[in-house]
């Protein structure tokens, strides 16, 4: 999707994915290799103006090696719960309860620190247990809802936020994205992802995930990269995350991040509905990403901007069937 | 553009071009032949579910070799403007007075009968004079407003009408697209376009050019493909263009047709402005080529929508620089 973003701004690019069928193959060449082969490093970032990252599990050596933008600190903090949490708590941001089961009390959550995403590496804890290593206990947080805001930063330090998300998850896998979402917290929302960006003195697209609890928010977790709670822009927004996240590390001017509406994204996960199914739904608009089915593998997503409630009603009965 | 519209749409593109640096290989897999060339045309067809094409001198012979999707028919009425004249006549579309000298009046447009565009190939008479063999007179139409309607049809005959642009040429080559154009006669529009899709049993996207003049259109030309007067769809309109001509070539159900709002498309021709200047425009989006300069070369163009007078008189004085 940066690609799809990137080739109307007159740019050509290269990718790096360990997997031959990697879908960004389409629009550009692919370099066949793991994220630490120095080989295949070096053929990527071969006479390229900026080299970034989508994935935030790349290892930070080899993010290094190639000189990332949007630099090595955010995916080092990022990569390990325990210190995106101990960051948040540094810098003032209110997040749920951390440490051991004694210090957040039960039930909690027990994360892997590492690797984790979709709901993968975490499980729930009712009673008392010592932790094993490289684990983190994380309170469980009674929320009122789930919501994401996603910002741009450009390399002159400028910022600007999209509408923050409404997102509910399902199997620990992002479901469905509601933006702008109703009776946001947009402010206090903005202000955590200004101070983790500021901090971070970060280029690029970062998106923030909260827990709105009783009118307060909590940082839950943040991903230094273009997320999927604002793949809504592409046709919710006038200026998509992918193109303001290659704008900002290019050095070239952010585009708005006003919405055009209300928009709703479907995640298609596991299975992909009919084509013909998709393309009935008034005002969807269909992104599939070229890889072949799994189940819990997120496979493409719906946008319905300004549709009526039956048709989103529609769209999410078509991705859940598919799903199963 | 028929490839970035496509992709996410989880389908994958082969183009033939003459050309090694064609833009459309960002896109997808390059076949550089001639369009004649048979080895070339048979790689190109090589799996596909379909074939179509978004030139309209590519030969026909070659276009029936690989069955193209819209056929033949339309390319073959649609390359010969005497042909295309004929047929305008035939179905009762109305089309400035055509033939010989004696028979437009003076002054008149002399065009060749074949291969012309963006202006190339035609002149003005102001005297009688004997026409050269494969070329054909047209009366000088004093136009109030040049119109265009653009339309797609289904292979189940449905067709779906864009709004009417406005267009401005400049030394032949188009410049500037508004549209809705304000005001503007969309069902004698649409019944021309409808009129000609039926007797051509077309699928796929067509463009005909209008004269106003008085409140009455006159056909000027008909494009059977994508065509510039309707680049704003990208950005302006549900469904692009490139989406919708997609989806009727394979069957799929078309997209709305409806306009976001009020759009304007400059083409960037001859030369490309300074992008950070580009998109310093608020509402402007950027949709460069990938093609290298040359005088009165189509490059690229911004499509802005819902914007300021400001930021369009901008855009077109940005365009207007770099051109010359």
């Amino acid at each position: 999707m940066l690609g799809l973003a990137g080739v109307p701004l007159g740019f050509s690019f290269r990718f790096l994915d360990p997997s031959p069928d990697a879908c960004a193959g389409e629009v550009g060449e692919l370099v066949v290799g793991d994220y630490g082969d120095a080989g295949a490093l070096e053929r990527l970032a071969d006479g390229a103006d900026v080299v970034t990252y989508e994935f935030e599990n790349v290892p930070v050596a080899a993010a290094a090696a190639v000189g990332v933008v949007p630099g090595t600190v955010a995916l080092e903090e990022g990569q390990d719960r325990l210190r995106e949490k101990q960051l948040f708590r540094r810098l003032g941001i209110p997040t749920p309860m951390f440490g051991t089961v004694e210090q957040t009390g039960l039930p909690a959550i027990v994360k892997t620190r590492r690797l984790g995403y979709d709901g993968k590496g975490q499980r729930r804890a009712d009673r008392a247990e010592p932790l094993a290593d490289g684990t983190l206990a994380e309170e469980l947080v009674p929320f009122d809802r789930e919501l994401s805001i996603v910002a741009v930063r450009g390399r002159d330090g400028e910022t600007r936020f999209w509408p923050a998300a409404e997102n509910v998850h399902g199997e620990g896998i992002l479901r469905i994205s509601r933006a702008p979402a109703a009776d946001a917290p947009q402010a206090a929302a903005e202000a955590i992802a200004a101070t983790l960006l500021d901090e971070l003195d970060y280029v690029g697209v970062l998106a923030v995930e909260l827990f709105e609890v009783g009118g307060r928010l909590l940082a839950n977790e943040f991903a230094p990269r273009v997320h999927n709670t604002a793949h809504w822009t592409v046709d919710g927004s006038r200026t998509s995350q992918f193109e303001n996240h290659l704008r900002a590390i290019l050095g070239l001017p952010l585009g708005s991040t006003e919405a055009l509406g209300e928009t709703v994204m479907v995640n298609l996960i596991g299975g992909i509905p009919p084509l013909a199914e998709l393309l009935s739904l008034p005002r969807a608009h269909v992104h599939l990403y070229g890889k072949s089915p799994r189940p819990g593998r997120k496979l493409g997503h719906l946008t319905l901007v300004d549709a009526p409630e039956k048709d989103i009603e529609r769209a999410v009965e078509l991705a859940s069937v598919a799903s199963r």
